[in-house]
């Protein structure tokens, strides 16, 4: 058994209006020294497998339904 | 500078409906061999102070803004 973590991002130029608007609204709550806020996507998933496959098979996962690669990149972890 | 990851989960029993539905639809795919999938919110935030700083700092965002204590629980670490 083995738990893997997808992490999804925006790639670099993507506009992230959620991160933005987090910032803002974290600015305005008197939060100061805030250079950037990213939001990102993660999935924690439970597989029946090695560590090697349980990898190789969340990588399928993003190419196949998770991400999407013209806006996003996807990093797959072992937890 | 630091930069803080805030992985933001819903407790254990709360309805994770987006986790659910990603399950069904990689079983639907074809992907055998997963036990469970679990949505996440992550923000990555980068700031302009110190550690131990930055990781207090990170709590304070999601009691006051990112995380509602009745479904979600938070844990804030250093990237």
């Amino acid at each position: 058994m083995t738990v893997i973590d997808i992490r999804i991002e925006l790639k670099k130029g993507v506009a992230d209006p959620e991160g933005t608007n987090t910032k803002k609204t974290l600015e305005s709550l008197g939060f100061k020294g805030i250079n950037s806020v990213k939001s990102v996507k993660m999935f924690e998933i439970e597989l029946d497998m090695p560590e090697k496959e349980a990898v190789a098979a969340g990588e399928e996962y993003c190419k196949k339904l998770l991400a999407n690669p013209v806006v996003q990149s996807y990093k797959v972890t072992v937890r």
